[in-house]
């Protein structure tokens, strides 16, 4: 089986159980014998992908518990694997959302690490720099790369730590794993999303005859 | 007496007590018959500064404490005129300083609010939107817009908070009024800067005479 994310920079795919990723001019050119499974937040790729008849589209299928208005189908589909907790996918954006006995709390969405360090250079050439990914969050800082990386990270830490409290953490995405590292008990699981795409379809093996 | 501020995409002035403000463009075209004291953090502007007579720099009579590598001069002045405190600049950029016993101990920059916005637009057309200013911090987001705000605001609340502690609160720049209101005993003052360059120069009176 063949399932694929497409989000706003890349298409992640899992075939079977290999995973890999295209940017969006690779995804236009990708071809494929089978039929893929997708979800889609690219407002630009709609039509095109509704057009493929090889692209069946998942989201219709997901029934979850939320208020939210516009929930972006790949957050629902990493909810859709928990029953309690704190999702985090951290990628061009990151999201967080809560889940309570299956039902969607509602969630907040910063600006990704990558887009934090293009925000900084353009406000001021002094602002451009690297980040410091060992930063102390209980020094306070001394030079510029420090002071970014501190303001980034430890407001990313605190405002996770802050919905959290004592709920499980389960965390996505290419910085993910970095993001996973500044808590205890965080759970990172590079195929959340998949996982609930998979849940999706056993759940409803129609779609398979699509 | 005429002060100028000048920074990345703006130059503050204060004539005795009238306040203004130009764009850099208008910056440029600005005529005066008066010495101007200035501080810049304008890296394009800074060989343009040096080759004009009347404008004083003040930067290098500030002594102030502090072993940041690179801290701009217009966080030195407005640290300078406090004893104990921490001060918070919200501008294109935020800054967050501490200050103790006259001595600074280090701090951290955040993207200002209307560059969190512009990340946002350029990471995604579905989180191009307005903050919500009257955003509660204790309910949890249900739309995309709210989703930002918490984001943005509830982040900056938190780093700052956590810095605080018990500590006075002083902010300036365009959002410093909007932020102060998220703290008991904030105190906000527009003109802290011109506070610090009047202070560095009723101790320098010298400085009159360039």
């Amino acid at each position: 089986m063949l399932l694929c994310d497409i989000g706003n920079s890349s298409a992640n795919f899992l075939d079977d159980n290999k995973y890999f990723t295209l940017n969006i001019e690779q995804f236009l050119e990708f071809k494929s014998e089978q039929k893929i499974y997708y979800i889609n937040v690219n407002e630009r790729l709609k039509n095109y992908l509704s057009t493929q008849n090889h692209f069946i589209n998942l989201e219709p299928y997901f029934a979850f518990d939320t208020i939210y208005q516009g929930l972006g189908v790949d957050r629902i589909a990493a909810c859709y694997t928990i029953s309690d907790g704190v999702v985090v996918d951290a990628g061009s954006a990151i999201t967080v959302d809560l889940v309570s006995n299956f039902i969607h709390l509602g969630g907040f969405i910063l600006p990704g690490i990558a887009n934090y360090k293009k925000i900084y250079a353009h406000i001021s050439p002094r602002l451009k720099s690297e980040f410091n990914t060992q930063i102390s969050f209980d020094a306070f800082p001394q030079k510029t790369s420090d002071a970014l990386s501190y303001a980034v990270f430890k407001g990313i830490y605190l405002l996770i730590k802050d919905v959290a409290k004592n709920e499980k953490l389960y965390f996505t995405g290419g910085d993910g794993q970095f993001l996973a590292n500044f808590f205890d008990n965080a759970i990172y699981d590079k195929l959340l999303i998949f996982r609930g795409m998979k849940k999706l379809i056993s759940e409803n093996p129609r779609i398979l005859k699509f």
